[in-house]
């Protein structure tokens, strides 16, 4: 079955084939052609035209239950999406608004208006929506700032530094008055977060041997926050290196999500919670849902004052998303990945 | 050297000899009999009289920094203390008085006044200012009260429950209204959280081949807090049981304080931090100093309403000290052990 243009009667989608063992394989999912939902009364129907590929999606892939339902086999891939309202049986919408939701791998989303979102008219392009200012902005603003607790002075290491979360997050404890050290994977990433985004140093961990050493020489303070997305042997090399009151924000764990569970690698370094009374915690976003819409004031300002950058690699072609999705774990992308269908 | 009963005119200590390899040995620790100090203008002399052996003091016997300085070779073991005053040049020190200090493993003490602390008239035992009243009992109030936030209705797991800071733990968080499981070494002791403290339940260690299904059986509404004297293997035996929102009290590393670091056995149940939104944190009772008043009036209230209750082992004889400090991790102490020089 062809991926080709969208012929807007139709409805492509990517379903979960097979459950990934390992890293995730193209051929885990399948993709189906349906027709066009059709909206009923007080429903509307929306033509996704940005979808979301995210590390986090891996962990619903599987058979057990992470922050989130596993997916059933043949079930839509969830992900983020921006669209533009086509039909509105619906009070709130009208027909060619801008609105996020999460509707998935598939063309066209239907929805009696719950979890759908007018995009505000903030200047931003409305990818924006499901990047820096979705759940990716959101990730690094509670995450840094709430359960960071970031404050001024702070030595702050952000792991996946040149990603949609990491990014940001770093920016962000910049704003806050902190000196924010990057790793990431690769010259490119690693220039882009010193010399553009204004990281005191970038570690590239594809060229550091021993990470515990190379941390150290980045941060010749200690670490007081480490907003880690990466998983147990990122974090279990920086804890000798955490300060007194330290905290570990467990943003993400990518490089564990390919792993069965329980993890092949173990945090060891672990007397340094009593000696140094370290904070480890994980986050979810979504909990925090009630103090959004004072996040994205403040990021779109931030954004407007240059203080937030982001970079959006946009991929065009439905067929795309299966790759794009497993490139995540590789690290092929530059800041956030969406996919634009044709 | 004989440790046989002190003369008043000479002080018995115990130094460190070695550095311990694993668990310590007898012969890590030498006796050195020296002369009584002469305590001079503005300084107290105090004959100790209870003398405590700590799990925590294994950490500074190695060459490593934990939360305290590693001792050097030829110091006192440090160590809390109870004793009176003997000689006084000091204005608020009188002969009699009853004092709680850290002077260590030995027969006298000799302080400016900083550090000695005049036991209030309370109507317990003076042992308790350095057992269920002393840093053991203040390790419980401020790791299950504010690290471990318990509340009403809470699911409570505590580990080497048995011990004083484990028992203390455990009958605060029942103070608070919430259902408390322990974890401990034989039936004497798992009998005495049971029937006598009003544990829920105890589980044997030594009985429990599966850790993880013998804290899922008894605690089959999952666990809110975990409050963990023991270290990772256990922590990681219950991250699998945690509720969302869980809050792990690292207390204490008994089973990893003979190992070398890295710890052997690592976390590798760590994706629950995301999925449950885990809080982990380490703990020291005196980082909360200026809260101790407030903590020891409302621990003496407690034990005289019967609902704190604590056990002290007391045993004879100066020499005892190297063999009941390794007692400690091989599980032969019930409640408080302290020492009573002869």
């Amino acid at each position: 079955m062809s991926a080709g243009a969208g012929n807007g009667a139709a409805n492509r989608r990517f379903v979960l084939a097979h459950r990934p063992v390992g890293l995730p394989q193209v051929d885990d999912f399948r993709l189906e052609v349906t027709p066009r939902p059709e909206p009923g009364p007080g429903q509307l129907l929306v033509r996704n035209r940005f979808i979301s590929v995210d590390p986090g999606t891996r962990g619903r892939l599987g058979d057990r239950e992470t922050y989130a339902q596993p997916l059933a086999l043949g079930e839509v891939i969830q992900a983020a999406t921006v669209g533009t309202v086509e039909v509105s049986n619906h009070p709130r919408f009208a027909v060619g608004d801008w609105v996020a939701a999460a509707f998935g791998w598939q063309d066209w989303g239907l929805s009696d208006g719950r979890g759908v979102r007018v995009i505000p008219d903030n200047g931003l392009p409305p990818s924006t929506a499901i990047g820096v200012l979705g759940i990716p902005g959101l990730t690094a603003y509670f995450g840094m700032l709430e359960v960071g607790a970031v404050k001024a002075g702070d030595q702050v290491l952000v792991t996946s530094a040149a990603g949609a979360v990491g990014s940001a997050a770093g920016q962000m404890a910049m704003i806050e008055g902190a000196r924010v050290v990057g790793v990431a994977g690769g010259p490119t990433k690693c220039g882009w977060l010193a010399r553009e985004l204004g990281f005191a140093d970038a570690i590239d961990h594809r060229q550091a041997t021993d990470m515990t050493a190379a941390v150290a020489a980045a941060c010749p303070n200690g670490v007081d926050v480490l907003f880690d997305n990466v998983g147990n042997a990122m974090i279990d090399s920086v804890l000798p290196l955490m300060n007194r009151g330290g905290r570990i924000v467990v943003c993400g764990q990518m490089a564990d999500y390919n792993q069965p569970q329980p993890e092949a690698v173990g945090l060891k370094n672990t007397r340094a919670f009593i000696g140094q009374r370290l904070t480890m915690r994980g986050l979810v976003a979504f909990d925090y849902y009630r103090e959004y819409p004072q996040a994205w004031a403040r990021m779109t300002d931030w954004i407007r004052q240059g203080k937030l950058k982001y970079r959006e690699e946009i991929i065009d072609g439905f067929a795309a998303l299966p790759q794009a999705f497993i490139g995540l774990f590789t690290g092929e992308n530059l800041g956030r990945r969406v996919i634009r269908p044709d």
